[in-house]
């Protein structure tokens, strides 16, 4: 299975195109064949159509029938591992075993999102039963859930070649929901998106829904992006990446005649506060668990610490000695591009130079498109006055910040911008003492830990990756991982004084599904009487 | 109880003051005492202030705590129902039993959210317990549940004094997701405005609330309003009104350099489709279901029956020529201000002149504030190719549609924009074939109405006041009646690792509020094990 450079359009392919670009292999520092072609604007308004066709019928299958189009993506990503995971490794650098992990995280996210669509419980139906005898007024029945928005566009992430992007969360929270969905491949592994794409189009097939369910589109710009976001089909957007880039697409949504929602998951710094005790409690794990967070694939997560926010001490200063000369002796690794690279340098070269901000490590400039830990250090006083300190620096980069008391570090809590995640590490006879800073965290971002590390994320039910602005574009009122993604996709429909005949089955008197629903006020799985 | 002109900011009142103004009887046609100072810069910067000083101890709140709160307002709104029924009449025009009504109804809708934040199944608590022996990585703890916003700003609506203004429907659910809240009063009835905030101040003394908790700020303009959404303290905005209006607070509010939600419910024409067999079974009833719909407290509602779609043929004729009569002998009433008024006559004037549009009812020029039905009708190429005829006309104003046929019912329903309601009208035998009607009014209007009328909304579990935009600026996402109205005022938060003392009591083991919640997969009010 080998890619071959084309948009996938429906069950059709891209016409003549736009601009060709390659990918770029950044271990061995050249480009990768084949050539792919960006689309233009016929291939997205072709998209688009058939996207919008394929609608009404999309929102009308069973969770049933689309639990079983996502275990059959499922199945088939497990049984062309081998072919995903050897162009994965060349259009990103990652790892062997991190490329066939994501794989498997790939496809255990969609036959979660699957099941929760076969279940229906999270489609919120509430039933209210008519009162013909209620005095002023007769009580009408009214009945009402969760309902597909339509087509659906995703931009997939440069950082997940596979769980974030061409099948990634966005897209198999959105089939869950009800929802055609339109892919903008990330420029940088287009191979590996073809690949997958072509995956998800055999499972249409084999599924037999209709022509529009999937189309992948290449663009080596922004052109296409920024036309599927502005087109008036298209109904929401799922997006993965850097603030800049889904700033751009919700502002580009928001002045839409009909504004459309961009779920666009963006900066995250991670503030991790060390408490004294924690120190003193676990100091040298809390270096190797740290330093293992912060370093693993050369630090390219949303969820990577990027604050470490310490108070100072002679224990703490040990700490800090320690966690350096291990990111010292990190060896470099290769980033997933030349722009990301690039950035990484011009942006801690930056941040080397700001006002009372010290290097704490900076390894030897590393070859090609590689790179080794740079961190630094600074002071609660000279981070609280400048803002510039609070952003995300992608890659293996942390800034320690040393307060000099519990309140200083309550204050850089209470500056910080939204994050996805927050972390405290607590001494045993500190933990109970932690609610202040812990409120304060809540406050600022959408998954708090306690003695942990913020890498690592789990797709469940309980699961939020998400954080107020500029975490997350929506602010935090919906997640991008975990079941409680498909509500972004949905909007709320209510059917009043409607015969059973003509309801929905999750809403009909006989409950066929044996859905939860909260029948008059009560939640129930039971029949209507 | 009089009100004395001054804006309430927190448990003191305003400053100096900017422009006066007055409130404005429709029905005498007369300026009404006393003067009202509006608010400047200085007073929103104070009541903001408070707010997000009362946001934190607000957001740990016990559901119980705001319950006991929202039954107070609710109790004091109807002990002083005599006070507020005649300034609101005054200010309104609106006649006495209506404004009984609705006090009665924003006080049960107080109760019915407050019973819900009491009864905390809303929260959407989630429990993944930890999995430590998990290969090849252990499983943390996580749960996760909403979490208020933080201060969220009301704009009080012209046309419900009560239920959608000062403890209304977005005050009251804001209230009970644990949000202060900022009341913007609308300047058409300030009066009214000014009592009820008292009674809600009132109700955050008795019940030991802080300060903070609520404001009302008085403008005759819209710089208050604008210094509000900009605010970056304020974290969420609701809105009642019209489409410009609720636009332009949703490009200040997507301009921020953090971005808030703004939830608007803003123009919807409401369309209504009467199919020949509902006419021929009882065309009489629907004459008079339509008539009473369309023409109740002057049109003033936004569920309006504002287009009226039929199948040209003698029947439908005869049925039209009823209506109109019975429309025609409609006296005039007072419509809310001179404002809404003007626009009416404006706009009402203005369609007349359309290509392909025919009057089919107009009274009389109506004197002073007064307006009587005017009713319009076209064809449904002349409809199809005119943007402007899809516009809501606010008061006693509705577009008759005339098609050639089903398919030309279908085609006008395909074309329409958001509406918060649509219905269909079918006889008995025509029901079971509504099936491709309906479903493409699902995805135009958030409550689709089968045999009844799109006036009169329950608040209830089960009801959604939303729909498509421009029906509703978030695009039907989430509902400003019902108790789904309270996610609105949230966003995600997941603790990790968390030891059981630490967690918020809506997440601990023993669930002590005996909420619903998803654990490990199962919806379930047990303790943990």
């Amino acid at each position: 299975m080998k890619p071959d450079g084309g948009s996938l359009i429906g069950f059709g392919s891209s016409g003549p195109g736009g601009v060709a670009f390659k990918a770029f292999d950044p271990v061995r520092d050249q480009p990768i064949e084949p050539s792919f072609l960006s689309a233009v604007g016929d291939d997205v308004e072709r998209a688009v159509k058939l996207a919008a066709e394929a609608a009404p019928a999309w929102a009308k299958l069973s969770g049933a029938e689309r639990n079983r189009f996502l275990r059959a993506i499922a199945d088939k990503l497990e049984g062309k591992v081998n072919d995903l995971v050897e162009r994965a490794m060349l259009e990103t650098g990652l790892p062997e075993a991190r490329c066939r992990g994501e794989v498997a995280r790939t496809a255990g996210q969609l036959r979660l999102y699957g099941e929760t669509a076969e279940r229906g419980d999270w489609l919120d139906a509430r039933i209210e039963t008519a009162l013909p005898d209620r005095k002023p007024l007769p009580k009408p029945d009214h009945r009402s859930m969760l309902r597909a928005i339509g087509p659906v566009v995703v931009f997939g992430s440069s950082n997940f070649p596979f769980a974030y992007s061409v099948a990634g969360g966005d897209t198999a929270s959105a089939f869950a929901a009800g929802c055609p969905v339109i892919v903008k491949a990330h420029p940088a592994h287009p191979g590996t998106s073809e690949l997958v794409g072509r995956l998800i189009l055999h499972a249409v097939r084999e599924c037999g829904l209709p022509e529009g369910t999937f189309s992948l589109l290449f663009d080596a710009g922004f052109d296409v992006g920024q036309a599927l976001v502005r087109h008036p089909l298209v109904k929401a957007v799922g997006f993965t990446g850097s603030v800049r880039g889904g700033r751009a697409l919700t502002d580009l949504a928001a002045a839409r005649p009909e504004p459309i929602p961009v779920y666009a998951e963006m900066g995250s710094i991670n503030p991790v506060f060390i408490l004294p005790g924690a120190l003193a409690e676990r100091g040298a794990a809390i270096v190797d668990g740290l330093h293992a967070s912060a370093t693993l694939n050369v630090g390219q997560f949303c969820t990577n610490p990027g604050l470490i926010v310490l108070q100072r001490s002679p224990e703490a200063e040990k700490f800090v000695q320690a966690l350096s000369a291990k990111l010292a002796a990190t060896p470099p690794g290769a980033m997933l591009t030349p722009g990301i690279r690039k950035n990484f340098v011009a942006h801690t070269a930056e941040r080397a130079h700001q006002a009372g901000v010290k290097v704490l490590v900076q390894a030897p400039a590393a070859p090609a498109c590689s790179a080794a830990p740079v961190w630094f250090e600074t002071d609660e006083l000279d981070f609280l006055g400048n803002r510039a300190l609070s952003t995300e620096i992608f890659g293996p980069s942390s800034l320690v910040v040393w307060c000099r008391d519990q309140d200083g570090m309550l204050q850089v809590a209470r500056e910080l911008e939204g994050s996805l995640t927050a972390t405290v590490h607590a001494g045993a006879a500190e933990a109970a003492g932690t609610g202040p800073l812990v409120d304060v965290l809540a406050a600022k971002a959408g998954r708090l830990i306690l003695n942990g590390y913020p890498t690592g994320l789990e797709v469940s039910h309980a699961i939020v990756h998400a954080g107020p602005y500029p975490a997350t574009s929506d602010g935090g009122r919906s997640t991008s991982v975990g079941t409680r993604a498909l509500n972004r996709w949905t909007r709320l429909v209510c059917y009043q004084n409607f015969a059973d005949d003509l309801l929905p089955p999750e809403l009909k008197n006989a409950n066929p599904l044996g859905l939860q629903r909260l029948v008059n006020g009560q939640w129930s799985r039971q029949p209507l009487g």
